[in-house]
């Protein structure tokens, strides 16, 4: 844990740890008193904030847990733009520069997969890959894992049903193979047969031991789930026929699903939602979507933490 | 004074309160030593600042006033183009996720009318409008009464000048119904018939008791005034006949216009100004629009300290 | 060294002094211990950063260099969108409204020539020039100044060759001047015939009894340098007839030429590189342009350090 590039690289002790740490965090933040203590903890270090492309959640949720660790920030929301960008650096040559200018972490945001690699490749300091294309986006991976901790109290033994896009959504791909690390799970895909979870993933979990099956109805996939990760049929990419002969309606989860869910099931969803989770849901109290989003801020304080613990 | 969305809310008192506040902050702002006491006072609060629409005025003042309270600041000043918003999200989602952030007060510019009330109606941290379309700017507001009360001594008994395009302008507009709750005041609106008030500002005035009159003469407007509170004509929103028309070199506060001028009034403008108050007018003593940008960073660290002082 | 306009400004004494505290700076930024006291320096100020032109390195460190005097930074990568701009107000006005915010000091890239200028007339918070157009860029120039007496330990008796496209590059023909003023150098201008340096410098170089010359052999020009500047030829701006005829291939500072280069050399280049320097040369000791970026972040502590030492 130097550089933070995939949720893959982490180890279920440092899954554990870090969680530890998050909740820690949540604690301490409920009071004035213990907020500022905590904000002198890692006072003197500077985190930078390189996004090449726009994020609400996870730059703000990073610069807000770098703040209240006392870290300061300092970058741009915009960096595509930036003119050593314009004038064809290489991402490589931007993070030698930025090495050089005293920092002690960098959040990165990049458009193309492989960037933070690249990134980390020539870095002494820190990267923190806040999602690269339709690479990895591990904090987001990370705390979707400590939320079903956090709500359920385990990760195994569990029955969890991932619906939506999955052939094209990065978060359902990367909880997918998270969770199969740990014993005795089964997953449960639920989208149509065009955006069923590619070959790759099913193909890890069947290295793993992991069960796992594919659906297109929701209501049967429903019935028996602890773990409901709902996300985006990303219908913008979509003609109307397309989403005529998909039958969005049969995957929103209105009323009626709840209706079906057993009583101590969770929902996720890695935000934003759009027509797939109706507003009048929220109120479900086993809605967690929100309290997810919330558990990203305490996760991306420990990963920081983490990171400034090892610096000299 | 939990959420802050129009002037309109504010009582008597509390204005009272605001602007005692920001004259003791306008204070210790003069040296050094009290500012850094001051940098203390809300150590270990973060303010959000999410700006729909570019702002230089409100956005750097509110977020100069949170540093110089010791409130860190988290923001985009490029709200729209962010992935939620991009993504369809409404406001109310996107500050129900921000809410779980563990922010203590959020600063909001939106496009349209009315998102600021839509942000408050699910928002358990405070939701400051910093403008909200042609809707409301309750701290311009705020900050030009503030600016009356700092330079004339009373906010009653006046003759208030209000001149420009007062059809579409929000402060002036802001302005006639604020003075309009204290007593015995005289308002002179200074426009073209086309540009002139509207008639839901004169039906609150004859509903408060308020006097006023409407003339296109400034000159005579001018002779007795105790505050002019002049702003542009929106000459970019006009075809050239319609300047011509208008006569907009009958609305421009030069030197000639000065003379008529009592000595002892005060001239406002919300800025920034264009032609109507040309350049050389600056130096002449009752020219107070650049201390009343001034007053707005004291009039935000009194609105900060107070809504702050509420926090648990 | 009130506001910061023009490298020119500063006389020797004064760049003895900015270099020593830039060097200071250096030493404690390497132990978290001195960087937290150092954290403390300045605070209770607040410097604005306003960018009407994108940029990386000079906001970036800038802003950095602020916060590890512990500086507060507020300010706008995108100044020409704002709407005060947009709505056509001047920098005079804009600079007048930020005088009233109680900053202390700006910190300014503008599009165009001679605008730090203009703001400097009417602020009485002093203004540093981030860059205006093709004009000056005060910190960059004071850098590569600093880097030499860094690494060659002297400004004097040296032989320097400046390379590139020197007709439009403004790091180069600053370089030039600054290094006129002491005894004894002489300048060699590589580059072809189309972009050699310009007949101002070359005026200036012949008041100060500053020998040079100019050559497009830029082999012969290496087997004597003591300092090798290099920029971008620019070639973004050139046709590819331009780019054959100027045989972009002669002015690679590649393996080849760094067997002619003395081995007590130093390579410098402000950044970004293209073609120019290729990656190879990265890992020769001489090429100490990673380090002259870093540098950067010294000399702006000890400017702003210095500034903020004369406020009250």
């Amino acid at each position: 844990m130097f550089h933070i590039l995939s949720a893959e690289q982490i180890d279920h002790n440092e899954f554990g740890q870090l969680f530890e740490t998050a909740a820690e965090f949540e604690k301490t933040d409920k009071r004035i008193d213990s907020r500022k203590e905590v904000m002198q903890r890692r006072f003197g270090r500077i985190m930078l904030s390189m996004y090449y492309e726009p994020s609400t959640r996870t730059r703000f949720s990073f610069e807000i847990a770098a703040k209240k660790l006392g870290i300061e920030v300092i970058g741009t929301e915009n960096a595509a733009k930036f003119s050593s960008a314009a004038k064809g650096e290489t991402i490589e040559d931007t993070i030698r520069v930025l090495n050089h200018y005293g920092v002690d972490a960098i959040s990165l945001r990049t458009k193309e997969d492989g960037q933070a690699v690249r990134a980390a490749s020539v870095s002494r300091v820190p990267i923190i890959n806040g999602g690269d294309g339709k690479g990895e986006h591990p904090s987001q991976a990370i705390l979707d894992l400590y939320t079903i901790e956090k709500e359920i109290g385990r990760l195994n033994n569990l029955n969890i049903v991932i619906g939506g896009d999955l052939a094209n959504g990065r978060t359902a791909r990367s909880l997918a193979q998270l969770v199969s690390k740990y014993p005795k799970n089964h997953i449960n895909f639920v989208s149509t047969p065009e955006l069923q979870i590619g070959q790759d993933i099913k193909a890890k979990l069947v290295q793993d031991g992991t069960s796992f099956s594919e659906t297109s109805e929701m209501y049967d996939a429903l019935r028996n789930a602890d773990v409901v990760y709902w996300t985006r049929l990303q219908l913008e990419r979509m003609s109307e026929d397309e989403k005529l002969s998909i039958g969005q309606e049969n995957f929103v989860l209105d009323a009626t699903a709840l209706e079906v869910l057993p009583r101590e099931a969770i929902i996720l969803h890695p935000l934003p939602r759009q027509a797939e989770i109706p507003v009048s849901t929220d109120s479900d109290p086993r809605a967690k979507y929100f309290s997810q989003a919330g558990n990203g801020l305490y996760i991306r304080m420990a990963i920081l933490d983490t990171i400034m613990s090892q610096l000299s």
